[in-house]
């Protein structure tokens, strides 16, 4: 029996290839989790669980997919960074995003009785919806990651506030939130430095700066390397020999996949870190 | 502190709305089910649990996602059918796909517990990659459906033929590759049936026809509707009154999702079950 | 000398071939043809020579391009249709508009001292844009083409009202404009009539209607044909043989190409043609 | 009368906007080129009345849209560069490409009688497609012109010495053919040289290098500008103030437009013209 009469509709699927020699970001974000973070009594602003969890699907998505240089996470989003010259699935855009929704949801639901061991999970489930965006030159990846870890920052010090003053302040949600219209940072730090002695300051890395995950090497003093101007004079995908390919793919196994909460708007973080952007592996640093 | 500075990042988000007023298919795909499967020992040439499984999965996404009106799949695929008048996140491909292959992954894992119960899951988990396509006509829409539906019964054939000539002739993998080569239906069929008994007609409905999955109403007398007319004469999304929408909803709700195993290539399943192309609910069907 | 160093760059053009089994209309617009039509003296409200001309460059336009089955214009833009079928071009998007843009604008200029013998064109020349913009169902397609035509009616009322109001009420182009703000077809009518003497009835069709450009055939008994049904029917590209292809080609450059001003908005405009949706050329009518 | 019964038509246009910050390089392309230069009788292997003509057309398109920063042309194809800052049309596609094929095409008609003035054109009349692509680095857009300057060289030795075997060796076309395949550029030039005493170093630059089009400022010297580098860094369209952005359009309407026919594929051509890769109008050079 032929299928040869229907398999016409074939020709009616699209081609979703993404411009080459641009840096392909894929971002997911949480369906409806302000309702499933009440269901599961998720703390606030920020619960360390959730936090982790999220962290350590991310962790598991890129020990999946090698070819994503660097993922960044905040509250039920993270992004991932495929390097420009990156050829995986020739670049279609729904293979490179749902593999990654997909992957991310799968160990969401794997490991959530490792983080909430008294809570299991009930219909309907968490899930996340994703897209890809292309960025053409360094500067507009840096400043897509930049956008996002100021959003984490003016979030993070406005939930901190909001919550003291419901939490500690016995504040309702509409005054609090009254109150907190139209502020700027410094009141909000002087809030709650005045009536709860909270110095933001001191507040935990991971909520205040996001999580940054990547393929841990030897820092390189700044100066010496530029990757970001190589990156952007890379006008194609680099063609190594086999052998090569081969090679940084064992080396990129052997490193370390790390969850750091830095500064990632500033050159040092992306400096000292060469590897991010030339997508060529460091050093393997020494046993510690 | 203002955010203003990294925001025109946003505008390299390109728009991915689907043409309007055509049939919308999400095609989700398992991805390296052959080693997953040998992983976690799946029966040959169908493991049942496995099945049902897929099954079970493709239920929960139809009942978190309403506007979806049929399903169908076969071995590690499933195909999700919006109606040509949905205006589901704008019609949105991303989140349309994302959406879909992130809430089956979710069930997937979820309870694969429950089918699998002696075979923990372990890294590297099960994902799906997924993606939409557009069909203008209801003749294109039921062509792709019996595209599937050719194709598994092309698939399952072989298989049935193929894992017979080795669980019960003792044939190694090449060599019966190389008896099958070629052979038509009719062939098949007398392998089966002269060295191992086996009637391809007496197997089970599930392995032949795969499983489609949709509201139950009650079903109508063949003549009596015109639904695929009626559909391609729409021409826009109908506006109802809010009050028709919120009625379809709770309509909808309340309806039965049942997963069957029939032929949907011959025009009957679609002339007794008209709600299926009109997307207007049928008549609930008397207790039973 | 090979040129493999360079070539990649092909890889960056991306596919833009249309969705198939859809109706593709291509919409022509002059760009700036306010300016240039106050540079060549236009008669206001409507200048018969320039919509000739118009009317001249879209005919020949459809004789070099026997794919059009149907073109309509008003004013200074014109919309092109692609029977649902067609594979002209793979139906690529670009090829498609800017072909029909540059015949167009060519046969513009080529044609311009036939109807503007007194006034040789100079820099800045006239030019147009254009897009394609692709309907799923015969519906789609005619309501597309009832907008535009409805767009006409509305425009030359307007038009026709305000000119009057100033080229014989002697009114400034803000007082009439203040004048006819919000009023309704038949407030502008009676102004017409009581003021100028003017039964817009009377009008010439071409400024009513539009004009629309098709191949001219034998016209057939409405309800005798139902061609629209057969459109949406249509799954796929029909495969003639080459035969067939080649006598279709010949009965179409046989066929006269002509010019009306009808209402295409009604139903017997279409059923009296059934060739234009069915795509299958008519009887040529005797000699007259 | 309201239209909105059919405006719904309007949804089915898609947007097409271009990635923000690459390059745009528009390619028009004569349609069936070939034929067309037979029934005119241009002069092979090139007419330079024919080369001539495209030029103006090219100046022409140039002059109208100031955006472009450059042109380069061959035979019968074109492309136009847009600056990756470039914000016409909100880059859309459709808009950019038809502007210029449209705008093209009506130089090309309208100059045709000034350089053939002995042959007037008649219908078929030549037409151009085209299309957009967008190349993300300087790098790209580089490797881009070098590969239509390659393209020259390699069919502008190859037609030389064709022809010149046909016009001066008397062969026929198919011997020539036979003759020249597989052939190096050595051997061809060595053809040239010893059977008909032509040294290919000695040819027409316009017909070794094409035509580049360009605004025309005080060359700088190599060195001193980096506008590559700065070009790659630009993340984002420039916020002029509205003072500096009539400025630079005076600057740039002052400018002459030339065509020359250079070497675009080594450094020293971008070095010493940086407004090309800046966009900013260089220094207009004394009254020679």
């Amino acid at each position: 029996m032929a299928n040869s009469k229907f398999e016409y509709v074939k020709n009616f699927e699209q081609p979703d290839n993404l411009l080459p020699n641009t840096w392909i970001v894929v971002r997911i974000d949480g369906r409806g989790f302000t309702k499933f973070s009440n269901k599961y009594g998720f703390e606030k602003p920020n619960d360390r669980r959730a936090l982790d969890l999220m962290n350590a699907a991310a962790r598991a998505v890129m020990s999946e997919l090698p070819e994503i240089t660097i993922a960044y996470g905040i509250s039920d989003e993270y992004s991932f960074v495929f390097h420009k010259s990156c050829a995986l699935f020739e670049r279609r855009s729904n293979k490179l995003v749902t593999t990654i929704v997909s992957t991310f949801t799968a160990y969401y639901i794997h490991l959530w009785s490792t983080y909430f061991p008294d809570t299991p999970l009930s219909p309907p489930l968490p899930s996340f919806d994703g897209r890809a965006v292309c960025y053409p030159s360094v500067q507009n990846l840096r400043d897509y990651m930049s956008w996002r870890q100021v959003d984490c920052h003016i979030n993070n010090l406005y939930n901190t506030t909001f919550w003291a003053l419901i939490q500690q302040g016995d504040m309702g949600a509409l005054e609090a939130e009254e109150m907190l219209k139209g502020t700027y940072a410094a009141h909000k730090n002087e809030i709650l430095f005045s009536r709860f002695s909270i110095n933001y300051n001191n507040e935990p890395e991971i909520y205040k700066k996001g999580s940054v995950v990547f393929r841990d090497y030897e820092l390189v003093d700044p100066g010496t390397h530029n990757a970001a101007t190589e990156a952007d004079n890379l006008a194609e995908p680099v063609l190594h020999s086999k052998n090569q390919t081969e090679n940084d793919k064992k080396h990129r196994a052997k490193a370390r996949i790390v969850i750091e909460h830095l500064d990632i708007i500033k050159d040092e973080f992306w400096d000292r870190r060469p590897w991010l952007l030339s997508n060529k592996p460091g050093k393997v640093p020494k046993e510690t």
